[in-house]
């Protein structure tokens, strides 16, 4: 699921020994330009946000910008992809040996990827791609692509056996439940509220995956 | 929670029989114009949808829809409020004795209210006042309006008994899920995984509330 690795670069955040400085300075442009361009859909939303706005608040000139992502689609969705990987990568890190038994930190942690920048930047993207076919093809194949890897992860940690008859489904309405509840943090800060929902949903996901 | 009640207007379908010819002719365009708003905003989002869009789609004249609702904001806000009523009353009528301890066509109903166009309506209209900070306090109110309304509906139709500890968040992190699951029909057609998350999580919340 990795655009870094489509444009064959190393998946990793350490460059390779055998890269120019050369290749190092244009992959730390293009990282600039993916977090700009994350943070100026959180912010501005699709409608306030094009390639010369996240150049400049990346502080790399359009044209450097245009050579690193030709359309404005392809910087967008290269960039919520990029920062889902991060935050992958990070919630894979919070639990270094897989699942940990504690089901609660587990839940906050994966309800936590849906209430940050990254979640309000893809909701951005995702409604922009409702009215707009030309974005609406690449973004519904990037979100099933993250998608699947965030099932994945959260199979993985909360050690569910998807071979049991109903597991899968109790997992999946999990993730519906945190993207719900991303989107009910959108206008207010719903943080009290939330706390509640999930420590009472996380004593209800180890019962039904006991 | 009825905007129709604060501007002295009765709330239900029917017009009292004081009326004259001339309010029911007014009350008939301005719900020609609500139910317009929210088809052009499920359609074109906020960014394409204006007061004159509306007023031409609802065959209307664009002083017409002013005298009714001077702000675009006005409009919106009014016509989300008015058509989640709409549904509220519809799923109520759905379940005429209340619970009917069904809890599968319950959960059914309630996820069927955030995978139509209202739901695409309302996210275009939450995404939007994220953004613009005029829509964003009228949105807030309406959301928490149309939430709680909905909540006490999840509650009688599941005859939840909120006194018990969790059963409260129980319900809202159901409601949550229901939010979720519309999330995840915007770009595509969910309704074959949509099905199997819905028979599983009935199952859960049927214990959970037994």
């Amino acid at each position: 699921m990795s655009t870094t690795a489509e444009h064959g670069r190393p998946p990793g955040p350490h460059p390779k020994p055998d890269r120019s400085p050369k290749q190092d300075r244009s992959r730390a442009t293009r990282q600039r330009l993916l977090e700009a361009a994350v943070a100026c859909l959180a912010e501005h939303g699709w409608a306030g946000s094009t390639v010369s706005v996240v150049a400049e608040r990346a502080g790399v000139s359009r044209g450097a910008a245009q050579h690193h992502f030709p359309t404005r689609e392809d910087l967008f969705t290269a960039a919520v992809e990029y920062v889902a990987e991060e935050r992958s990568t990070a919630l894979r890190a919070l639990f270094p040996h897989g699942t940990t038994g504690d089901t609660r930190a587990v839940v906050t942690a994966v309800v936590d990827l849906y209430t940050g920048p990254l979640f309000r930047a893809a909701l951005h993207l995702w409604v922009a791609a409702s009215n707009e076919d030309q974005l609406r093809a690449r973004v519904t194949e990037l979100e099933a692509r993250v998608g699947r890897e965030t099932h994945r992860i959260a199979v993985d940690l909360l050690d569910a056996d998807e071979s049991r008859p109903g597991v899968r489904e109790t997992v999946q309405g999990f993730l519906d439940m945190a993207r719900g509840l991303g989107l009910a943090n959108l206008l207010t800060d719903d943080t009290t509220r939330r706390r509640r929902v999930v420590a009472q949903w996380a004593a209800l996901l180890e019962q039904a995956l006991a």
